[in-house]
């Protein structure tokens, strides 16, 4: 990857990529989920506590191979009897149903093999007359028999958990990489008589990840396939190529998404909502009949309810805006909330932040903010109250009152000439000199 | 389409998809256009009314077949004695000139086909030794010859006005679908000694629209002809993949568009004008020399002078500039009209909306509006005048004159340190508890 | 392509496609550069002095022939003994190592040629035995045995200047054109005992560009090679497609480009950076750990240093933004230098225009400038010094103090709704009247 971020934490779908995998797990409602953090170990620890705060995780502190990280985890599995399904954090692409042929096979040991259009390098799955899984091949070690094999090693698996102890003590490490493979497990157990089986997917389900190319390519299937589904689901993009979806993005039926949306994780659109074109979303919820932008951010607590408006070059950050809230152009809100049938002004900007803290505005139902309004929170607007176009409101505006902090108009007759003329003969000199 | 709107109303090139067919039919310059609304007909009707306002309107309470709905225009062609064109709302890429050609061939009825790459289940058209029309067949009525003809029906047929009344009446719905089907009419026409003829067209002009997937598509296709065509004219598009046409826009030879760049509906764009990257426009006229973005929002009424320039975080609506009015930045000007030469400072705000009304701005020639000037509406600043800087101009300003309207600044020594001071104290204590 | 622009200064990578062949001239490291301009000469020759500033041009008042173009710089090559090489500013492709071969091969004379995958009508390279070139031959001058060669001519060479010198004025028009032709020289120099060699490359590198699609399709060609490079280099393209690069935009590596990214000429993102979607930079530097968009703009001059931060619809142009600055909103910075770890408001201008000259704007480190603050240059603002938001400053502020330029808010109670009454009153007499 050429990169000093660990691999599995590179975005896919706007998440990082072992968020994937973790998703993948849970979607079996496992008992315990654990992942093995080797590079990177702090990193991708803080990441997956970020991800999914059940899961454990497992230090691999030296990088002995496959067997190795297996059998960190063996100390959280201690007193576990079912099954163990293993997935890797750079193998983003395997499906719910696949998960579920693996972890609801009989055998106990199961492993997710692929034929593959080209085979080329990858670990072959030997099997007998039955389909029974004899043992895997790593391509270096396989005779032109065992090449000549289609059916490869994806590198999942799922074993019973006692198997899986007993075996992992057995691997060593005598092959050309030094290494401790869990690929040896199937045949050990085979050959002390335990039943080994295959389970297969399509080749595009075991894609990996392993340069910024790949991940692109990884990108580009994971959006290709988010877009198809929201088409097939009743929602209108104008463009579909040119909408970004994360892993966690859901959008109702009839919502319509124009061209050049960007979702970031943790997004729901409801049915019937306007996303037009130029948006930026990203831990937000739009209602139903809401339409936002051109031009607009939403950023992680925004909140509109439904009918509210979000216009162009508007960000919104930790702010609810209720029901028919209209917020056209030019505005920053951020920790916030705005009673319904509001009207906010353009250019208006909760002054959230005062150098050192954050604090909070709160407007009330039908107000009217004016114009380039300045809101120094912590600071209240009460119903049906307004602030005059361009007031700084540094104290709280109660219900039905009208907040207003700025000077009257003094009208100069003859002045601007004179400063225009005055300038002139500025730049006039100074181009002299 | 998995959607509460009717499917001819869903957008393509930025109008309801019916628009396409509208502009198909209204470039033979037909004597009466007739709409069937039959699902969803308020919403189609108020959708006709608005792209064509001499459509008129033929209401079908049911919908039992193609030849029931052409049977509901016959009120509305009384003493027509013309040749009817049928038409179908969901397929929008009927060529005006393959349209010429119907309407200009001389047979009774004329049938548009298309040789199919892949027949399917079309309708069939079986022509006789001279390549007349003997009848239309449906796929799930037809023999195994009839399913080898290649020719399929298209839908769209030209009929005389007295064929059609005379035959439309002798349909009947003895068929697997209960349907009264126009494609019946050649069959008993020919029957009684008339002619009807084919004429084709290419495959892709018959496309048809019946899910998302497939709007996506047409929508695919119909980008990629503009874009073509635009390059073909002379006008550079950077990015052509990334800008996104609506049926009507009109750019000049020489106009430079930019990536990411979204016409909506009413746009035209002079000769030599420049639409930098991430522009929304829509209803608006941009003059020659003028420089558009990044960033921009031009919307309906917004009318840019020549040499005019709106930059980025600007949205103009309702607005005309006159020639090399310069508005660079984070400005909303709307329902305005700014003289030649005018500079509009970054921040100001037409405040044109007082919470029940909307008013106008009226800003003179060679003006120069300071930054963060509210302009609260209706208000005018004549020629050559001022505003300052952070001003509210509640009063007109008269030509030549400064408007001015703000505080003085003072300076308080050291009180930012004491202030800060005290806010980390706050925070601290507030930490503490 | 139908255009009133020279097609040499059609951009391509945002630079003018005569840029690309400068770049490729001055990667020779050549004593002298020099442009041939004929059509559109006076813009050719202010286009070529801003890419590069040591280029020579040489007039050609009249279009002759490509013989006639190179005989016009021979004034410019007195008394240069060396190689020249012949380039063409609408054939951007050709690599480094492509002109590294020639321009070090021993011949006299050495042709670039390629074998096309459709010779139609390029001119072929006749060779001998020994592969040296014999001539060169116009496809409408060929017979059947030449025009079934493959190997074509891309019109560009080497030839030594003596060589050059000595046979350009052999050349004649007695042509189907009437033009004097460059390619003639080869076999005039070979009939007269020279040698002349033919070095190849890809087909692809000798693309030419001959109208807007193929400008179209030259861009696209450019960008995927560019983002390819990126991606291998360690940068991570969320979007790659989406992505536009410059001739020279220079990425580190762990640099994050989101989607919808355009870059201008001029621009470095360092090491680790992050650009945020929808971005639009030209002429800047981004340092290491800084964070930008989505939404903004970077106009030449702005320099981000360390950490800092430019968040939505900012706007810096001509700005030094020291290490952690941060520019979170909706502002525009033109013309300033701000000091480290300074916080800039949501909303700040510096209003760096009078209408007549700009001005400049200088904040210290740590100093907090309040949301809506106009900063009236030329202006200074100290260390740890603050605004109060919605303040105009028109005099400095000095270390630790705090400027305040607002007026006191006054609250009016139930004048909120006084004003809605009156406001609805009057909307409902004029809807009567």
């Amino acid at each position: 990857m050429k990169s000093d971020l660990p691999k599995v934490l590179h975005k896919l779908g706007a998440v990082p990529m072992v968020g994937h995998a973790l998703a993948a797990a849970r979607s079996l409602d496992p008992s315990r989920l654990i992942v093995v953090a080797g590079h990177g170990a702090q990193a991708v620890t803080d990441a997956v506590a970020k991800l999914d705060d059940q899961a454990r995780i497992a230090m691999q502190t030296e990088q002995l191979g496959t067997g190795h990280a297996v059998a960190q985890t063996l100390p959280l599995l201690d007193g576990f009897e079912g099954r163990v399904i293993v997935l890797y954090g750079d193998t983003p692409f395997i499906s719910e149903a696949t998960l579920s042929d693996l972890s609801g096979h009989d055998a106990e040991i199961v492993v997710l093999g692929f034929e593959a259009a080209d085979p080329g390098r990858y670990g072959r799955l030997v099997t007998d007359a039955d389909g029974n899984l004899e043992r895997i091949v790593e391509f270096k070690d396989g005779d032109e028999a065992t090449r000549a094999i289609r059916l490869c090693n994806s590198g999942v698996m799922a074993v019973d958990a006692a198997i899986l102890r007993r075996f992992i003590a057995d691997l060593n490490n005598d092959n050309a990489s030094g290494e401790y493979y869990l690929t040896d497990i199937p045949g050990l157990a085979r050959a002390a008589g335990h039943r080994a089986a295959v389970v297969t997917c399509r080749e595009e389900e075991t894609l990996g990840v392993n340069s910024r190319a790949e991940l692109a390519q990884a990108e580009a299937i994971f959006q290709s396939r988010r877009r198809a589904e929201a088409l097939a689901d009743g929602i209108t993009l104008t463009a579909p190529e040119t909408v970004w979806f994360a892993l966690d993005t859901h959008l109702g039926r009839d919502a319509i998404i124009g061209p050049n949306v960007v979702f970031g994780p943790g997004v729901t659109v409801e049915s019937g909502a306007e996303i037009l074109g130029f948006c930026h979303l990203e831990g937000c919820h739009v209602s139903a009949g809401a339409t936002v932008g051109p031009f607009a951010r939403l950023r992680p607590g925004a909140e509109l309810g439904g009918d509210a408006h979000v216009g162009n070059f508007v960000e919104i950050k930790n702010t609810v805006l209720d029901e028919g809230v209209k917020v056209g152009h030019l505005t920053y809100l951020g920790d916030a909330h705005i009673g319904e049938h509001t009207n906010i002004g353009a250019g208006t900007v909760t002054c959230n932040y005062d150098g050192v803290m954050k604090h909070r505005t709160e407007i009330g139902r039908n107000a009217f903010i004016g114009s380039n309004t300045m809101l120094v929170a912590p600071v209240r607007v009460g119903d049906n109250a307004m602030t005059a176009s361009g007031s700084v409101i540094t104290e709280d505006v109660p219900s039905e009152a009208l907040g207003l902090g700025r000077s009257r108009q003094v009208t100069k007759e003859g002045l601007a000439s004179r400063i225009m003329q005055s300038l002139r003969e500025e730049r006039s000199k100074r181009d002299k000199s």
